[in-house]
């Protein structure tokens, strides 16, 4: 007689998935990373922790799969036809990821916890960073196929400057955004990285 | 008989209260805001409670007054009677301010802190972020005066690009800073507020 195998990924249930994610981030929001566990992650959604270990081996993996999965969706790629357009969509996306009631509470915890944490820290900029990041570089690289940026316009330097200020004003300094902030900084941004025109080349 | 009056200010003695700020910063660094106790900063700094709260009446003021002037001594004034020699000057205090071994570690920490804690938010900005930035309005001022700058500069915007970039590189991110990072960024923030060589007004 042969034992029956595992099912393994056939009997994760999406539907389940999606509540213990939300669970993650309702708790990591509530109690900060340091004392989330899977007791109260599990209890949150309302399964037993044998549903949590099947889908990842540790509290960091399952942690950083619900911020990954909810600021990567939260990356757009506008696709307006010119930068000026594409810049304020993406500010506007960035401003709602940033400001979400949860996020706002999890990603100043999570920098406090990486930068004790180094290693952390890379897991962060491979499932957060950098996939938010390539996401960008698809708008600066049509707006260099347009002739609306130069084709050497630093984009490593450029990328910090769309989360950074709105980063720093709202989250760091705590401060306002008064209105048309976007609007101005969209304009400034414009000015930094020496757009033109694309019709004018 | 008279009482002899408590002589109050006149028995703090400056090194003592230089010792309970180092061990400030030191338990900060080593173990979160959160977690930092009256207990802790007095044995570290060889003294007694009474010398803390003699000085402080409270954690959170003892605590803020320790990074204020961490903060406020590291906000340079530049005068080199250019706005890009200035801007360069001050990405360099920058640098060394958010990147110092335990002010690193204690910003972040803040941040997160300010985020659960809106009060503290408020004296935060009043002690730190404000003085700060009243020593860069001094730089913006006289490139202004020079013509490096137009009148209506929107320095409220500019002055959230010095310090944001640099954080979120090196801190949020936890990404490093390649050589002449601050001198591309230094060219891109003049681009960005539109400065002009003074002797071509």
């Amino acid at each position: 007689m042969t034992r029956r195998r595992p099912t393994g990924a056939a009997v994760l249930q999406p539907a389940i998935t999606r509540a213990i994610t939300e669970a993650v981030l309702d708790e990591w929001a509530a109690h900060g990373y340091a004392r989330l566990s899977m007791e109260a992650v599990a209890k949150r959604a309302g399964v037993g922790k044998s549903a949590l270990y099947r889908r990842w081996p540790s509290k960091q993996e399952m942690a950083i799969a619900a911020i990954s999965e909810f600021s990567v969706a939260r990356a757009v790629v506008p696709d307006t036809g010119a930068l000026r357009t594409d810049l304020r969509e993406t500010l506007d996306a960035l401003m709602e990821w940033l400001t979400h009631p949860r996020f706002s509470r999890i990603l100043p915890d999570l920098v406090a916890e990486t930068a004790r944490n180094p290693e952390l820290a890379g897991v962060v900029a491979a499932m957060i960073g950098t996939p938010r990041r390539e996401r960008a570089t698809v708008m600066f690289r049509r707006a260099i196929e347009r002739g609306e940026l130069r084709e050497d316009t630093d984009l490593e330097l450029v990328q910090d400057l769309l989360a950074a200020p709105v980063y720093w004003r709202l989250t760091v300094r705590a401060a306002e955004a008064e209105p048309g902030y976007l609007d101005a900084l969209a304009d400034l941004l414009l000015r930094a990285i020496g757009a033109q025109d694309g019709e004018q080349k």
